[in-house]
């Protein structure tokens, strides 16, 4: 990678090569709002399409969103990383329509392993999920120039 | 409800309500293939939308099929019940075009509060992740006759 | 309880309420440091006795002062409540003779559910593990006057 | 490691080095009934000394039980392994005086991380707690002959 980028770029860059990527995200209409060395803040407008059986928006639906929060902060240092695991309280219900946001945020980087929390909150700014990521490196870089 | 269901047909009555309301799982073509009283089983094929940047099935997908199985086992007994919260840990990765199980038992159902978890497993039958499902009890019937 | 005490007064009274029953915190040396609505911090120092297998202090010890911490916060408003459900991680060793703190906070506070988080810490201030607890309140005051 | 030893004589060897050091086991007074390869069972009297605020046996006590049954799960092949983390959910009340088992079984062991998940149960064999544990391998033995 150009000795002269700082983690800002890195970050940026990493960010942009994952999402190009990911279709998922662009299937269910993820955007990212920014990046940051550690952290990285996506939204997602809830879709009639993501209603579970009592009409608001899907769980897992919710635990994509998040878990895209977390891929972009995890890998945000330019070194490839997956989920392990996660877990997610669901504090508020979220409905058709209303637009969420995921704030992912760096608790631990160790060698391996690294942890990162991300809040979900709708538009009210109130908790919709409380999400726990837990990644695992690869030991490989996303770019190399 | 009707005095003379069995457990079983209360289960498939539940179960087919929620997934008649469900749009999210027909958005990601999720088929339910059984449900018994405390238990259900459904599956899914990894299209290729579902990627993530790395290529592979997005943990949240995955975690939305689990999601759904587990809502149909803790929705089996005609007690409307939504999640609090989970926990998924992945164990294999899951590629495009795989067909995925998920398989959701009833670990624990207390009066308000119950445990279940759920196996994803691919076509080889091998453990692509391991879900656990905490529900909470609406105190409130799914259907009435 | 007395109209005029305040939301401070009524963690304290609830904390104290709290430790004083509790066995386990002082067989383990568990000392409450300040407690406030939602809030707690407790600290420990690991005692030879609490060594693992691998020489440095058992995970569930740990687990048991971020749970300690937990209980002081989620219990704080005066109103019963009890831990459903807890996940941990575990970032760095803590080692024999090491003084822990154990900070929690209030992410959510439902009617019946609340989501905690606490961090322990050591005494360079790194993490030592991160905890994520889900109470269940029990509808009952914890003192009436 | 002796060339003839079976994988039963593995995890009993690995199980006893891994006791023989563990304070925190006999300070607790658990017992190791039996180990097997990728499975343990352990057992606890819950001593009055264990009580948490509300009376019942504090719930990280029951997760140090639960945690030890793990670490001897997981460290049954002769490798070493750490717990990463953790998660657990409490069904049942453990009083005072309660015997309870905690049976340890392995649902995944990849390269450096492993999936168990422990079931906690009390004397009418009813699931107290259940919990679920993530390890690391250090990629080291626990005994070379």
């Amino acid at each position: 990678m150009k000795p002269n980028m700082n983690q800002q770029e890195i970050a940026e860059k990493s960010s942009a090569i994952l999402h190009q990527a990911d279709k998922c995200a662009r299937t269910l209409g993820i955007q990212i709002v920014e990046v940051s060395p550690g952290g990285a803040v996506v939204s997602m407008t809830v879709h009639a399409d993501y209603a579970n059986g009592h009409g608001y928006c899907q769980g897992g639906i919710i635990t994509t969103l998040a878990d895209t929060a977390f891929a972009h902060a995890c890998n945000s240092h330019n070194e490839m990383n997956v989920a392990q695991g996660l877990s997610i309280e669901f504090v508020r219900s979220a409905k058709i329509g209303e637009r969420l946001l995921a704030t992912a945020v760096e608790q631990s980087n160790g060698k391996r392993t690294g942890v990162y929390q991300v809040l979900v909150t709708n538009s009210d700014d109130r908790i919709v999920a409380i999400f726990s990521g837990k990644s695992f490196s690869r030991n490989q870089a996303i770019f190399s120039d």
